[in-house]
């Protein structure tokens, strides 16, 4: 499944192989949530390079239902997709947007933020949802706790999570789907002891890859940072490692560097939505006025469709203008730097020179930044 | 500039040289009011076909301004389409959208509907944009009057939009631009009389074309083809003729046999956007709860992307998601479904059928519409 070809000191590429095509890691994935990564076509996001693109059990559980998905015979064949899937399980979404829920040994019961139909999530329904959707990789069902979050709860919660864990494997095991990996999601907040903990009894378990999962979720960055430097050097080195909702390019390149494989976040195509584009010379918010009269390319080192057909202006104009093409053009432009961005830092890991290259892109990046707050 | 191909009874068919390339007449011309056919890309448009758009120059006056576009380089480059590009003068705009107007000999005193801001369209100002813009076809500047309208206040809007037209016809002289067409509007209301009147008065001052305005404006269906009737014969066989903001399928169909050389609808689009697609067999309202476990093709007989690609429970999803990609798909299929049916009519033509295959295609179109209705 999972083939490392440069290990450098942390860092290092790889080759994951499904049953949907290879994908190289480092990865940069889409978030499709509801069966479409926002604004963009499956041609979109093979033109910007996306390689593996994720879905959401919860989301497409509630919408349309995994019985119309199971019938359009899963979720490649209903959005189109013919590159690797990866769904996530829906632990974060059933805790963050449904409005009523009750957690217990079994599982969590809910009510749809849609329209306030009662559900009961299980780990052995979430693993048969992921397995009716087909998608190449599934995640666990865990209980992703907030920050901050006392350590007795997040310790109990650690336990629980663990359970659903063993669950989970043995419902994969028993419906036997060859053409599909189980991830683990390490939790344990902020707490290193827990975490651990997490990720040893994961690694007991056995699963095809790690998640850390539970970081992202509004704690100093520096937190993170450590609890990512602890944990990654224990994670067994021939298993993809996968940092769950992250990041910022900055994020990127300093989590690639201790050893992450696999990254998902929304940002790209939400922040276009809003305006923000991300270039190699820093932020650029289009509706600031500057760009009114600005005739060149969004990012002039860009090669995606935006940057090589549309100015500044035009992108500008479009955003004033309310138009939809600008919440497209936008989108695929963050989409395809956030990718590139990854082969990028892929090539600096072949090539021995990561800590270098970061530094390289840091200092254009920051100083980009500095010069759009200024001007 | 305007070549005949083909003229059976009423129907022809035809080619219009331009600046930027040769488009077939008949000819559906999508409708890109600020810079942008509404959700849809220049590729987009390409892939569905469309050899001719439309661009609006009240709108593009105003945001993002004339100056903007002229310092791009022109509308074609500030939009990235390098194809035939007509520009309505706006005259429809000031009377239907702007806040408070004042029309007297010289031009029209409006505010914007943006911002208030206070503006004067004379019709040597509107030629000066669109020469600014750079585009193939520009519009006369003339008044078009609401529906139904007293035959008097009609009249003397007929002379005032013809001294305009003559005073267009003077300044587009002037400016010289040997890359552009101008184009002549005739208006007139119901009225027989003062419609040929306007014709032959335009005819006298000598235009590119003719377009027929001031329909489509609320009257019943048969007052507007029996304007038609009797004007098409009037108008001189060598240049193109041009019915705007016109129409359905079945529209397209009848116009075409009595004439009408070019359209213009922004149905496709708008249609598009709240879930009412064309097919071959009738209109689809996605939003039908029978469409949730449809996994056919939107339109069998349609070859674009989205017909390609998805299915109508993909579609059905999409739109009750509030999806993006819902609205680009479902546009680009009607921008398709309305270009590749003015290639039918025109094929009908060449092969001199066309009222034969207009009600093969009705027969089909209105009987699926009924089957849509009753189930």
């Amino acid at each position: 499944m999972f083939k490392i070809i440069k290990n450098n000191n942390h860092d290092r590429t790889g080759e994951v192989k499904t049953a949907h095509g290879v994908f190289k890691t480092p990865v940069f994935m889409p978030v499709g949530t509801q069966g479409t990564v926002k604004g963009l076509s499956p041609e979109d996001l093979k033109s910007a390079g996306a390689e593996i693109i994720l879905g959401n059990a919860y989301h497409l559980y509630l919408r349309p239902g995994i019985d119309v998905i199971k019938q359009a015979g899963g979720l490649h064949r209903f959005m189109s997709w013919d590159r690797p899937l990866l769904t996530d399980s829906g632990g974060y979404q059933v805790f963050s947007l449904s409005d009523i829920r009750r957690i217990n040994e079994e599982g969590v019961e809910f009510q749809s933020h849609f329209d306030g139909s009662k559900h009961l999530f299980t780990p052995e329904l979430v693993i048969d949802i992921q397995d009716a959707l087909g998608v190449d990789i599934a995640m666990c069902f865990d209980e992703c706790v907030p920050y901050p979050c006392e350590k007795e709860y997040v310790e109990k919660s650690v336990d629980l999570s663990l359970r659903w864990a063993e669950r989970c494997k043995n419902r994969f095991k028993r419906n036997g789907n060859i053409n599909q990996f189980l991830f683990g999601i390490i939790q344990g907040g902020m707490y290193r002891k827990l975490r651990e903990k997490s990720l040893q009894e994961l690694v007991n378990i056995g699963f095809d890859g790690y998640a850390i999962g539970g970081l992202s979720v509004g704690e100093p960055r520096e937190a993170a940072t450590e609890v990512l430097s602890n944990l990654l050097p224990l994670l067994p080195k021939d298993k993809p490692r996968y940092l769950m909702g992250v990041g910022t390019p900055e994020e990127l390149w300093e989590y690639t560097g201790l050893g992450v494989d696999m990254f998902d976040c929304v940002m790209p195509t939400r922040n276009g939505r809003n305006g923000q584009l991300f270039t190699s010379s820093g932020k650029v918010n289009i509706k600031s006025a500057r760009y009114k009269n600005d005739f060149t390319p969004l990012d002039p080192e860009c090669s995606c469709y935006t940057c090589s057909n549309f100015s500044r202006a035009y992108l500008a104009h479009l955003f004033r203008a309310g138009e939809l093409l600008a919440l497209r053009l936008n989108s695929l432009h963050n989409v395809h730097f956030m990718i590139n961005l990854l082969a990028n830092i892929r090539l600096s890991i072949t090539n021995g020179c990561h800590d270098e290259k970061k530094k390289e892109f840091l200092q254009k990046y920051i100083k980009g930044e500095l010069e759009d707050d200024l001007s």
